[in-house]
């Protein structure tokens, strides 16, 4: 977990979280909206639960923190009052790595939750926080005790960077020049990862227990596809410029690998089969342009952003690797560089994230 | 629930949280460890629990915060093995408001977790710890979800100073001179918190679940008496001193009033017999000299100490209250006086800290 770590370590000091990726964020999850709504309608109607226990996975610390969880509560609430159940107790539990900034998140607590009592109005039941801090590739919770977990946007992040990676110098990442062993293992470390997540989770959610899981991920069978790997492709030609002019030491470059993987829908599908404790109800791809949010969310850069905000949004997910391999002294040089290649290529190629997202419940027949 | 947020929002900053009780907290929890190993050992015949959840209540962030729970689990799981029963799985809720530093103590949790493992030996089941930020005179848990409580020195706190103390002038809390008004805007205030108190653990408690609580108290049946209120009439001291010399306001010194109440055994019974949700298993007095715990934890100044432990230990306690009333100047001068006041007086008065503490268990005839 060391690599993930340092990543998430970095989420309490602002600059360097998830968080930073919200626009992304925030857009990713109004794109799987009606997955998740979908998920928790079904949830409610087939098992009638008298309390809910949601889990957030990878909650970061920002201003998507509590926004999945609210929006699934109001939907459960709006949902029982239109059946004339009685009310429900709601419990969340908010994890991420113990390095996650938990403070800034349970200050904002009390006004939240006041804010949430008077949307649901009188009659409703109690909103319980609590934050769980460790991997989630690894227990959290108590057995049978989840009714619901989510997910979005950090089950990309692999428990550590890959063995096996000595053939892939010049890259970051997969690319189209690594080796094949590269890309098996980096896809092995995937298998490994998920299928534990998988067993984990199979165990703490209760039987008829609902999960929505978002990846950053791709369409391509190919690993290496560019839509996956040319941002980071992109990455790798300014740490390779600067190592040609003498600023990284080439040793540095070589051995530096991002803990991650982005998956192809059929290899998430593969992987639950295997695993046999789910049944699958979706399983979606959607695309979030690099620099589509902006147009949205910030209108007034839209059009003279020249990378900026892709480059930015990437730094907030890179910077604390980076710093790990390299120090901090060359960052803002990198970043520099990084920003004018986006800017270069951007209206060339197919510049998009691509979400995968799978909706499944608990299998029945699956007793632990 | 203001005065006491302050109290704790304090608590990220190192200096001035419960954490830097931690000697006299640690004296106490040892002298109460026979109860609550009792009641957790009776809890565990009791109720044969495949999982245990145990909420600790405002634990605040220190060398304390974890020690209680391991010891907790440590009993449990050392009488399983010895009745050859199966592993169990430990949930363990640290409570404490939101502003206490719980990212300090979740950062401590991987390797606490680690050497929690190795005590425990191979077999054990996992200790799934989450962090609850809220007041605990309202609901935190869902219904019916805990096996055990326990809460040291914290109770004592109330929810907000009470109303009512507006002829305390030149007091800070209960004191020989206090009228009778403003003993019993005291007391009210504490039945009112405690009451409520109960009636949320008695929902969040499973019929049979254990609940021990210490209380900083009294022995006496007069609230005003000094075994508790002498310690704040020497703070009062120092203050109204610096009141004469106008170094602060008086109007500032007199609607300054700390919110805390110091109960006796028969206090802290009546409350629990009126709200009928718990029986009693033990109710017993246990007394910390106010600089004895030097003499065991930090010999080297047990004879040279002139009132500096005991004004540094209140300091932790009192020194956020008082910065919010008075501002941060004249801290430091208030406890230049005030030490000097407790080490001219700790040689002729009763000098020691009182703790109440309460075993009980749910009772069977009580359903939410």
């Amino acid at each position: 977990m060391e690599v993930v770590q340092v990543l998430h370590m970095n989420g309490g000091k602002g600059e360097t979280s998830y968080a930073n990726n919200s626009l992304v964020q925030q857009k990713v999850i109004s794109l799987t909206r009606p997955i998740t709504e979908e998920a928790i309608t079904n949830l409610y109607c087939r098992t009638l639960p008298r309390s809910l226990a949601i889990a957030d996975l990878g909650c970061s610390s920002g201003p998507n923190t509590l926004f999945v969880v609210s929006e699934l509560i109001k939907v459960v609430e709006k949902l029982r009052k239109k059946l004339g159940h009685e009310s429900l107790e709601y419990q969340v539990f908010l994890n991420d790595l113990p390095g996650n900034d938990f403070n800034t998140i349970f200050k904002s607590l009390p006004s939240f939750q006041k804010q949430m009592s008077c949307q649901m109005g009188p009659g409703a039941g109690p909103c319980l926080f609590s934050g769980t801090p460790g991997s989630f590739y690894g227990r959290l919770f108590p057995s049978n005790s989840l009714n619901f977990v989510h997910s979005s946007y950090s089950l990309q992040w692999l428990s550590q960077v890959p063995k096996g990676l000595d053939n892939n110098k010049g890259n970051v990442y997969m690319a189209s020049t690594s080796p094949p062993s590269v890309l098996r293992a980096y896809y092995e470390q995937f298998q490994r990862d998920f299928s534990l997540f998988l067993k984990c989770r199979a165990e703490e959610l209760m039987v008829g227990g609902g999960m929505v899981l978002t990846f950053l991920g791709r369409r391509s069978e190919d690993p290496s596809s560019k839509e996956c790997c040319y941002i980071w492709e992109l990455l790798a030609m300014a740490l390779n410029d600067m190592v040609s002019e003498g600023l990284i030491e080439e040793d540095k470059m070589d051995s530096f690998n991002i803990p991650q993987y982005t998956p192809s829908p059929s290899e998430v599908k593969s992987e639950v089969l295997k695993g046999g404790y789910f049944s699958i109800d979706r399983l979606e791809v959607s695309t979030v342009k690099w620099n589509d949010y902006d147009s949205e969310f910030n209108p007034s850069i839209a059009f003279s952003d020249d990378g900026y905000s892709v480059a930015n949004c990437m730094r907030a997910v890179a910077e604390p690797l980076l710093v790990n391999q390299f120090g901090d002294t060359i960052i803002d040089e990198v970043f520099r560089r990084y920003r004018k290649i986006i800017a270069d290529h951007i209206s060339n190629e197919k510049t998009q994230f691509i979400n995968v997202t799978i909706s499944m419940k608990k299998s029945g027949h699956f007793i632990i």
